[in-house]
């Protein structure tokens, strides 16, 4: 057992670090007028600060960090997670700068395992030079988007297509119009086994009988700086046969494989806002003077203060580990430990910034500090890929059978 | 004691309830949508329905019912305080369609208790007709609100006007352009004793040198239904000095008897969220299937709505009492029971939104639900007149005392 | 509505409040001490000081107060209360004196509503004069307590008697010799209608058959001052067949009675000991210097003051609305408060026994402070009648059913 | 970074597991017995199951594990902390069984580091043997036990004696007569500074001078099981000069050198029991039937299971890693990581016991299951080296110093 990281971790690490401080923080500001001064604010890979960030980030070698394998740096999720923490201290600048932004990142994930060459060169290679982006069309507004199996989008053979007709929302980053491509999930074969009915097919955001229809709100942000989340329909929607990803059957599969490094990801940028915060609330601690002396000086604000910091310690830990697991063991052998970063991570982050907010006062909620926004981004992640309820009942049915197992185990012996 | 209300409140109580039902819920999206439409989105009072309403209101005797005397509905805070409660389940609408929206309500009692007769023609008598509107300009960004003996902005003397200068920010309902006046917060003698150094004055939107810089937005909303919070600076504004309300120096005395009756109905109207937050959280649970069965019947779902319920009565009676304890033994007896309320009430209402919230998914995060605004809104109360910390302080400070005061009387008995 | 007491009531909280400073305070420990020395630990009420403060609560006026109707004092629920609030101030010295201690007040309310002229004369009449004491056994280890149509202690009729044959166990008071009667609840008629199986019936204690096993501890705590909780096993236990009370099949019913009144009276009396927490803690918060200031100027002690404060005020109206909803509509009408004020009551009381505790360091949980055993006391309370869990579970099905038909009321409006 | 255990911890680890199944949990009721029917109920290590136990242990090489270096089993604070875990599942018997409970294994590590040979071979090396016991005498009532400079305990030279006068309580293991030896912390000079005001000194039991007054309670537990916790007072009790540990005026830093190690080994064993309760919640969620079905497939239940599953993983980890930091910087450098395991283990294992607790209804308070008292035992925890708050202060002044410096250093590049 070992706390420490790696040369090549802390190498990235001290690079990155001193790319958020030269780089990404003086250019957060920018980069939400430049987005404000657009003609389609979705279209945020257009900001010209952007493009220009992105230019010194290939340089330094922080491109594409999140993708193992040849494709990408090659990274463990070990050595990956403590990067993504630190880009997720500026969450609408730094992921998308380095191309480690959701959903692309999964997508990309998706087509490096499990896309065809002919796939590859046509959607993957621009997604990694940071020419398109994307969307991951998945959830849907009927059923409850924690159940997988429910999905009602059909995806019906016809002769040498695939014809697509469903309605999804909270498809992130569908209102840019430069996400060319949406990996969409649907029912190839409702009649089969219950985790073989699903694929899913590219499908090319122009073709036709794609509608997006609006943008989802969250807490009266329209995360436009992420592409916004869209509602959409497919209607009649006909595309190659070739389009399916890996097999017909095969959807339920690859989702499980996105969904494991991605939340890592997700609950290591959370970790990362959360030190964010807890520097914002220092700071605010020590400048403000109520009824005489320094928040700084106050119990309660020094108890919110501390128990921040032990919680963050908690949760990077948990999820560092996690990634270790998944690394040494696989994702499969590592799902109770992701399923408990799921749990922990939001309700936790949402804590920290809850006080942080509330030692700013009124300014906390507002546009002058990232911490309102902030709360809305996590605040969406305790449903992002299944509510709490449902990953808190999932461990918990793990955990009970490994405790049969374990009675068993000594009753028998 | 007695838990029942009286025949009056029983009366008003049905009346209202009928007119929610039959004309408040039908108009909200219509109202939202004609706000949208407008050439001024700050404008919210030139909707159509919204005056439309206003008539039947009138008509149904259902106006201007927070103000007590003779000049309003002549209800006590007891008798007045269930029916703020109703208003509170559609907040953008039913409050201003009663004339008892925030923060005009809190104007028109400062006007009717302590206004001239020629600021009441001039200002009262429209407010009170819902001709025009008005702000309440106190908070500064430079220093706590919560602390009202350190605000900087100016009102001098000079000659037969007053001069101001000063910055303020979170002016409810500034954005307005009916917002016709303004009632400014500002220090006449910064020499004088602690609590005599303010005066309140009213300042006419267009004197020259009142600049509206901004809006402060919410957690990503900007309240234009309720005319925004505006940021505004005042340079060298010159009214005549029969503007000043009361009499120089009786600033701080007269924010303290507003802030009484204000906080009782911000309360109530929270509470009336509160049970449309529990309302939504029991529908959705019937018709939202997971996992084989409805959310009603699971058990974490049950328990957060056993839990609201507990929360919502014991919320419900104490703003009750200590709105009778302000009736029966004045404001300044019932100031522990006051904030008592304050500390209770937005805390526990934000608990109850959020798990109502996370009942709908993400849609309850978004604008196809009330939810989300309502979190915004609830989550500003606790900072509006204080920080929830400072409220709690200076109650355990008055049970400090009165223990203390037990502990003598014993010790010397 | 109206918040203040009743002239009866203030008359008899003036005496009582009077007659716990002069008798009840300054004899604690002597009682504690007394019991020490008994031969029998279990046998409190031998205790000369109890005895000797009898005399005088009677000659005050101060006894059977919990009992309405010509039996007792004739208070309602809304005047009792507020008493009973008072004595559990002094749990295990108050309410005994006042012969107002559970379990003797539900088993004397029991008889006194459906006892025979022959049982109230030979049970009811010592127990109101104090000078047996009796015991109510219904729970049983095997079965969850909290489903009452579990029980599986069997009555059978047998010629002009009964046969009892049982496991029992939290009997409280059943340690004490001098508990010579025993209401037990068992099945008449396994085949009957599901709340139509269970009778009660009475037992001396002497009965042959009747073997008193052990004494269950609590926290470490045997509550010899109450007389401990037996665990009891009825083995072939006979009684005449006119000790059943009321008749075969009305033991669910009885029972359903003798919880209402006996909650509200555990709830009011947790919420005194809440008070003397809160005494405790501000006495302590005043007296103990850390880090060069009392504790009683530290923001997190001040916080804890505050919310104990409010948590407290909130408790008890929710009580009082409870009891009188009982006076007033009934105790079925009134099921959702009794299940509201089980919930919110032991929950809310640990938490202040948790902060006064903490206040007191080590202190807090040793002998020499009455916290330590107050929160012994309370954590039981958390299942005493049925776990929290089961009580929020059916008040959340209440607000389900209610909330449904309030939606078909409008949809078919 | 790693996080699987090295091949020594994994070997220990294996054959402690094997040492608990096959022979603590088997004998802790019979310990229990047999201390009940000794004549005198502290002297626990007197128990023949004990003894029998302890050769066994040293058998498989299960003996002072906790002390590093040549006298002890030389491992690293990382390596000790799993094996310290285990042994926390059962707390009476388990670490006395190894010679690994507490206050021993503190005083050890004293003498061991900081004791004259002569010390050693009179009072380290029966303790190594485990054939007597010892106290750590430093808590005292009048004062806040969490600052250690307020000692009010005088040391005096007296010729070539010490005269010790002072009052201590919590003394835990003192009431047992064989606690042959107790290392008292005093004032050897009031007017030094403020850290070099403090000795520590061998006072042998026997010496005149030494009362023992009384045994603390804890929530109803004497902890007769650990030798109780005793209140002493020293009355010019003399001892030669010799006692003294190391020097003069170092008794605050080796009260900080023992501290450190002993609050990981502390959190580690209540990592222990939190993992027991858990198990103890999952066979009884799986046993008990209410409302037609297990707890186990009940919402609520199995929230608590995943929470506490969650926690306990964050709890371990945090602890881990402080071991680490501390094996690695040393103790002063682990200094933060050292109070976050403070803060974050006690409250978290309190709550997790909670749950068990209440899952077992009654039960889990009663002497039936080890839930009630190793509830006492965790809250304790609470104070046992100064309370919660005083950590998380000082945790936040040092979080506080560190943003600063991290804001100068950005500032000034």
């Amino acid at each position: 057992m070992e706390f420490a990281f790696d040369a090549r971790t802390l190498g990235l690490r001290d690079n990155l670090l001193d790319f958020m401080d030269r780089h990404i923080y003086p250019a957060e500001a920018v980069f939400e007028e430049e987005l404000d001064g657009l003609d389609n604010r979705w279209a945020w890979d257009s900001s010209p600060t952007l493009r220009h960030l992105r230019t010194e980030a290939r340089r330094r070698g922080l491109w594409n960090l999140f993708l193992p394998g040849e494709n990408g740096a090659g990274l463990t999720n070990l050595q990956y997670a403590p990067l993504a923490e630190i880009t997720g201290r500026s969450p609408h600048l730094a992921p998308a700068v380095l191309n480690c932004a959701a959903p692309d990142t999964g997508n990309m994930e998706v087509l490096s395992l499990f896309g065809t060459p002919e796939q590859k060169v046509q959607w993957l290679e621009p997604l990694l030079a940071g020419e398109i982006r994307s969307s991951f069309a998945m959830t849907e507004p009927e059923v409850a988007s924690s159940d997988a199996t429910n999905i009602s989008t059909s995806i019906e053979r016809d002769g040498s297509d695939y014809v697509i007709n469903g309605h999804k929302w909270w498809i992130t980053g569908a209102m840019n119009p430069n996400a060319k491509i949406l990996i969409v999930m649907g029912k190839t074969d409702p009649d089969a086994e219950r985790h073989r009915q699903q694929s899913m097919i590219l499908v090319p955001r122009e073709t036709p009988g794609v509608r997006i229809e609006r943008a989802m709100h969250v807490l009266g942000y329209d995360d436009h700086e992420h592409g916004g989340h869209g509602e959409l329909f497919f209607d009649d929607v006909r595309v190659p046969a070739a389009n399916i990803i890996s097999a017909e059957g095969d959807g339920f599969a690859i989702a499980q494989a996105r969904l494991g490094p991605g939340r890592i990801h997700h609950c290591m940028r959370s970790i990362g806002l959360a030190e964010r915060a807890l520097q914002l609330l220092c700071a605010r601690a020590d400048e403000r003077v109520a009824f005489g002396k320094p928040l700084s000086e106050q119990g309660v604000i020094r108890s919110w203060i501390a128990e921040s910091r032990v919680k963050i310690e908690q949760l990077r830990l948990l999820t560092l580990k996690a990634a270790w697991n998944m690394d040494v063991n696989g994702n499969k052998a590592a799902h109770s430990d992701i399923q408990a970063i799921k749990i922990a991570t939001p309700a936790t982050v949402q804590w920290i910034l809850d006080k942080a907010i509330q030692a700013h006062g009124a300014a906390g909620l507002s546009q002058d500090f990232p911490l309102a926004y902030a709360y809305a981004l996590i605040r969406t992640l305790r449903f992002a890929d299944g509510p709490d309820e449902v990953h808190k009942d999932a461990l918990a049915r793990a955990e009970l059978r490994q405790q049969r197992a374990a009675r068993s185990a000594k009753a028998s012996a």
